[in-house]
């Protein structure tokens, strides 16, 4: 039985790219939404773009309670109580994975803007029960690209988390994903550099006319790491 | 006549490694160093080492003086004292540009340790002169493969600062060096993402057991850049 993902606010651009993208790698997709009928239907399109079966959606609580990965696509400015309203339906062996990021856009430049706490990963990391291993991965892809599904992203993405196991088993997943190679970062704290990543990408993006700006590593395994 | 490039401290490992690549590009090399004598002998070494003349060396007030570039290539420990020591010395036209990371080894886990300012290069900022440019690049690039003259780059490195115009003399100034490409990153708040990637780059280093781990932007023009 293929492993199951869920994605809580998967109906925006960053959950939808994600979706199809870990679709098509062979997971079943649990896509949430605060309306389970807006998920259906998005699962439904979504399922069509892809010539498939599994992704399906539901709300977000019913969607979390189900999967292996759960994946929180939310905009930041929801994301804590977003989580805060579904830390009752986490249980044992799940892992979640923090794909947000925390960013301001004053003066044409665009900046993190992590929370007192330093990243967004670490607030949110106080509102997930303790005992659900806490990753962050997928910060820096472009959304735009992540739904070109045609277009293979050929990239890193950088996984960070305290828990060692969690990373590896998120890397795997990352991993079954043509053209993306997980980057292991180490702890947690690597969480304020990744989302500066995300404001690196954006700016350059907006100052070289693109949508798909992205990282690579050189220097480490021959690419694509297997 | 070729351009110069002054490196304050330019005997450590940074900075040998850019005097080398820079000296390859066709720039004069003015290395400095607190010791006129330990400038001299190590420029002799280097322009051996390249079999060439165009690496000079001196006390760092005496390169900073006659150079139209000046990088500051110091560990962060001693940077803002060794700037405060020279900022009499520069004249208007020339470019600064920060190489310093302020780094911090915490539990095995490496991160930026920015300080109050919110990165080094905004402490900096407010030692240099305010009629000299400041800007920021070269950060990100390992130092031992900088030295390796016979191994290709061939990874972007990050140009910032608030003054466009000398954002891109650095960046004409970087397009010389064979497998670099300059991407502007527009003003000095990315200082502390460029920070933090150095921090991410030894990370990774240390976990994929390599020294050469750098980045490489995809999704804008193609590479190399013309």
């Amino acid at each position: 039985m293929a492993e199951k993902i869920a994605l809580i606010g998967g109906t925006g651009p960053q959950g939808k790219g994600l979706a199809l993208r870990l679709a098509q790698a062979g997971f079943d997709i649990l896509v949430g939404s605060r309306s389970a009928e807006r998920a259906r239907e998005k699962a439904a399109e979504m399922n069509a773009r892809i010539g498939g079966g599994s992704i399906a959606g539901s709300g977000n609580a019913d969607v979390v309670a189900e999967a292996e990965f759960v994946l929180l696509t939310v905009p930041f400015e929801n994301a804590a109580t977003t989580l805060e309203g579904l830390r009752g339906q986490f249980r044992k062996g799940q892992v979640f994975v923090d794909v947000t990021v925390p960013l301001s856009f004053d003066k044409g430049q665009v900046n993190p803007a992590a929370p007192p706490e330093g990243s967004g990963s670490l607030q949110l990391r106080k509102i997930l029960p303790p005992d659900i291993p806490f990753t962050g991965a997928f910060k820096t892809l472009p959304a735009h690209l992540l739904e070109e599904i045609e277009t293979p992203l050929e990239c890193d993405t950088f996984v960070y988390g305290d828990d060692k196991e969690a990373r590896q088993r998120v890397s795997s997943m990352i991993r079954k994903v043509p053209g993306l190679r997980p980057i292991d970062v180490g702890g947690l704290s690597a969480a304020a550099i990744i989302e500066g990543m995300t404001a690196l990408a954006i700016r350059i993006n907006r100052r070289y006319k693109s949508r798909e700006a992205r990282f690579r590593i050189l220097g480490i395994d021959p690419w694509p790491q297997k």
